[in-house]
């Protein structure tokens, strides 16, 4: 692993809200000076007390810590829910001594529950005790943040920038899209690079939009979906020049797809990482639209569990994502097999398309509809028994 | 069952397009004078050949036969998948001595296979031959055109319109959305009313907007659904007066209704009906589109296939369904228990509502925004271990 960016402590350690107790539950990440902090948030009507809160704290330029529980989500518990994000925030701040407004909250796990606050509090004074800055101690950080996930996510980059080393290193969790099974995304990426609110924010929003809002797991949108930013800026004196600044966001978002492709990888009862490029389009949007779509279809997701190459389902998902277009130029390629084009299917090899998908972790879809020059990608689990298994099966 | 309408005659036989012995899979209706037809199809850009011949020849008032084949779709077929479905009409028109303009068209199955056509030319010369007009007949012919439906699926009515004892009687397809595992959703409805076109086009959109559109096994769009409406004026000499005009509507809306609830009731591996009723929205749009997403999240078809009141799946479903509302004035009932109300959670009885949940086909959830007097229905298959069975295995 890289070195972290400079101006970060951190930890991650078990307070007692998951039943097993093997299991992390508080994650902790201070800033030894203010620092730049973003926000992107999800936009589903229904969303989590911490989501309110930290509406109200971002962008900023002297946020100085995160606090994030798993293992409830605190989402529809109402005014007392406010109150009690509001204290983990307060006692946070006390804690490492700065302003409750410093901090940002973050919760992920079951809906409709109170957080065990006797618990919380107690945690966040441990981890207060317990924060360092090093490998390890991002591993843990990123344990905390995790629920059904089977394995901690995390992605590091550094690279020169106006003469100056930066480092940007992130966390993530993924899952579902949301509990009582406990899940929801959230991801924190850290730098010290110095930067100015505004520009972090756009900078975040941009890359979120080409990572994080480009997978699927199943589709359902959660309550408490969080991505933050912190920009330490202890790399730098000045703030980043805006000549810099496409150097920063192209870093910052090949970290975030690196990041967020490991969340439908890793996603409920996941066979396959299916990775969709749809390209000829005429804007952007269309073709995320169409990528989205076949993303999202169960019987498409189902064809790539069961290996196999079943290229009706997907030519019909794009023939149905409400965009425009010609299906007698639409191409189609499974794991680089053409599969369907000139409005016809194509002879191919089945069982070796088959087999290709069996032995691979990532089944790669290529859609071309040659009308324009757009393209977008996305990242999606397939659908397995396992998913229907967990989601399924009872909470008692 | 109630007499069938006057003016047609029917069958449904084995021609031999499916594996299995014992199913039939070529379905042929014929009105004795010209009728009057309607046809509403998927809006899929990518669409099967027969639906291109159907659109072309509604509405009318001189149609004569439908023939319908099973087992395969004729879809993504190109050029010859026009001239096979041309030729199906056309050896139809043969059989009965009628224009092959007057004969539509349906096919379901297989995408991306070419028809089996001396089969099926074959087929549709037995089936000229044995047509008859009891409920053997119909029923039949309601087999004819089922794929992998565990049952057929019929509905009839039969009331005073006009003066005269009018009957309207329809067979419908589900399942899957579509194929390769076969599937597709097409319904044939006949009546003896006596219809302009215009009016039959319109009462069927009408009404398939109140039902078949409100419906989904796995929210994947095929490229063959179709939904006719044959009316042979039997039972009356004159067209309908404007005035009768809305009882007709009505027993037509509710006979598509009474279809179209079998379909995800008999879908893919569903253990419950999701029967979803939306109202106090501003519009009736804004009330669907509420309905539909919560019919198609995969959490929310899970929890109930668990048979588990997962309320903060349902309620954040809504959310993100895109539709402006005020979450602290939802209200949820689940079976007829509320769960959810003033932004929070409402203590219930847990297990009673699972247990009700386990004890019934239907599980009826109940949204109420209090904003609006508009309200939509949806009804929708849950979402189980076998449906994943039985759309991951491979085809082979």
């Amino acid at each position: 692993m890289q070195s972290l960016p400079l101006g970060f402590r951190m930890t991650g350690l078990r307070c007692g809200i998951k039943p097993a107790a093997d299991k992390l539950d508080l994650t902790l990440i201070v800033a030894d000076e203010d620092a730049t902090a973003a926000g992107v948030y999800t936009q589903n009507l229904v969303y989590a007390a911490p989501v309110a809160i930290d509406r109200e704290r971002t962008p900023s330029r002297r946020a100085r810590a995160v606090v994030v529980n798993s293992g409830n989500a605190n989402a529809c518990t109402g005014q007392r829910g406010l109150d009690d994000a509001r204290r983990m925030a307060q006692v946070t701040a006390e804690a490492i001594g700065v302003e409750a407004e410093q901090v940002l909250v973050m919760s992920t796990g079951v809906i409709g529950q109170f957080l065990p606050m006797d618990k919380i509090e107690a945690g966040v004074r441990n981890a207060a005790s317990q924060l360092g800055h090093t490998g390890e101690d991002f591993v843990l950080a990123a344990r905390g943040i995790c629920t059904t996930d089977k394995s901690h996510k995390i992605a590091t980059r550094e690279f020169q920038l106006a003469g100056r080393t930066v480092r940007i290193a992130g966390m993530a969790k993924g899952a579902g899209m949301i509990g009582p099974r406990m899940a929801t995304m959230l991801a924190v990426i850290m730098t010290d690079a110095r930067l100015e609110p505004i520009d972090a924010q756009y900078a975040l929003s941009e890359a979120v939009n080409e990572s994080f809002n480009c997978i699927s797991v199943d589709g359902h949108m959660s309550t408490n979906d969080t991505v933050l930013l912190l920009a330490s800026g202890a790399a730098m004196d000045e703030p980043l020049p805006s000549s810099e600044g496409f150097v920063f966001f192209r870093e910052l978002r090949e970290l975030c797809v690196e990041l967020a492709k490991q969340i439908p990888d890793d996603g409920e009862g996941a066979s396959h990482l299916m990775c969709i490029h749809v390209r000829g389009c005429i804007s952007d949007a269309d073709a995320r639209r169409i990528a989205q779509t076949v993303a999202e279809s169960p019987l498409v997701k189902t064809a790539v569990a069961g290996n196999d190459p079943n290229w009706g389902r997907i030519v019909s998902a794009a023939g149905y994502a409400g965009v425009s277009f010609d299906p007698d130029r639409l191409e189609l390629r499974l794991n680089g097999t053409l599969l369907y084009r000139d409005g016809a299917p194509q002879p191919f090899d089945d069982p070796a398309v088959s087999r290709s998908m069996r032995e691979s972790r990532e089944t790669r879809i290529e859609l071309n509809l040659h009308l324009g020059g757009a393209e977008a990608n996305f990242w999606a689990s397939d659908l397995t028994h396992e998913y229907v298994r967990i989601n399924a099966d009872y909470r008692t």
